[in-house]
């Protein structure tokens, strides 16, 4: 059991799934933060106690909140293949050094598409940014079919 | 290879995983009965029988069918980085009943966050069963990294 | 750690489960080329070089786009539960021939669900597509809770 976890690759895999992980549950709170400045809810239970007139403008929707919705949805898409491509890629027992490449890389790529994003970078800093994750991810996904292919 | 069913704290996480991903998997039929009920499709081809008249009306969206999607995207949200640092976390070998704490939390907390969803429950219960999610997550995540860093 | 790999019914998970979610993936791609073909950004900073008039027609929302947009976040609610119920369910040491059958269903029926989706197919093509999915799913899920119950 503790095996796994003595291996270099699985201990270097957790640590950046783990990483990402938390960036992407962030994007839960930082949602709610613009929800409550921008005042724009989607539930009626959220401003229950507004007046009539109040609840009618708070519960409108606001670019900024969507933008967020659209950087948390596509870390939805994007982090969690990663995470179980990794996983099979880390027990194929891969090179340390190539191994880690692949999870810093990523892990660089998804902390960029936040921050190019939430701040509205100029493109292409946002289309690369995710880009890059993906070749990643593929990349892990022709090791894991090349050493494992049993359909 | 059987040898981690037959670990205790892997066991738990198998049951524990296992229940939060059926109750997510059910919010699917639970958007097809409000639906069908409510007359809100989003798609031609699910009301092709009907009159021109009647499609119109149907294809319009309905607040209960897009507060089960809110409740499961929420899901999403945070039962799958669940799945994911609670493996890894059980990978880690904690204690079993401190463990089983996590678990049994974040089943709870998950359970009680769509009743509170779907039955419109006052805030702050939607609220507080989310953050209860996340603080097990980030608790797990830091145990991760605490047990295995390799950046 | 190898030996994971070297069992059957992993190595027929890690096939079916990178093929899956290689599709998924594809869904990226696939909503980048819509919105290029039909015209429909999301954000300002995709369309900055255009004119103001320009810009204003870009920023709507096109059927085909949001189609594709509701495809993928049907896999991500569907494909990402059958990976780790997949995997939970491949480590209580199924007969290959079951596994096998409960992987292939699987990927089939996505691959179905996608085709039926993306091509406007009259229903039920996609609706029993997406149930034959997910029958598989709780199947394995129920494989999972009778191997290991620890509530």
């Amino acid at each position: 059991m503790a095996q796994l976890m003595e291996d270099k690759v699985f201990m270097a895999f957790s640590t950046h799934a783990a990483i990402v992980i938390l960036k992407m549950m962030l994007m839960g709170p930082m949602t709610a933060y613009f929800r409550v400045t921008r005042g724009s809810f989607a539930n009626e239970e959220d401003v229950a106690r507004k007046s009539a007139e109040e609840k009618k403008k708070l519960l409108r929707s606001h670019p900024d909140v969507e933008r967020v919705q659209r950087c948390h949805r596509n870390d939805l898409e994007n982090i969690v293949p990663f995470m179980m491509v990794g996983l099979l890629y880390a027990l194929t027992g891969p090179e340390l050094s190539v191994a880690l490449l692949h999870f810093r890389v990523f892990t660089a790529s998804r902390l960029l598409h936040t921050v190019a994003y939430i701040g509205k970078l100029p493109q292409p800093s946002r289309g690369l940014s995710y880009l890059v994750g993906v070749v990643v991810t593929f990349s892990m996904a022709y090791s894991v079919l090349s050493s494992a292919l049993l359909l």
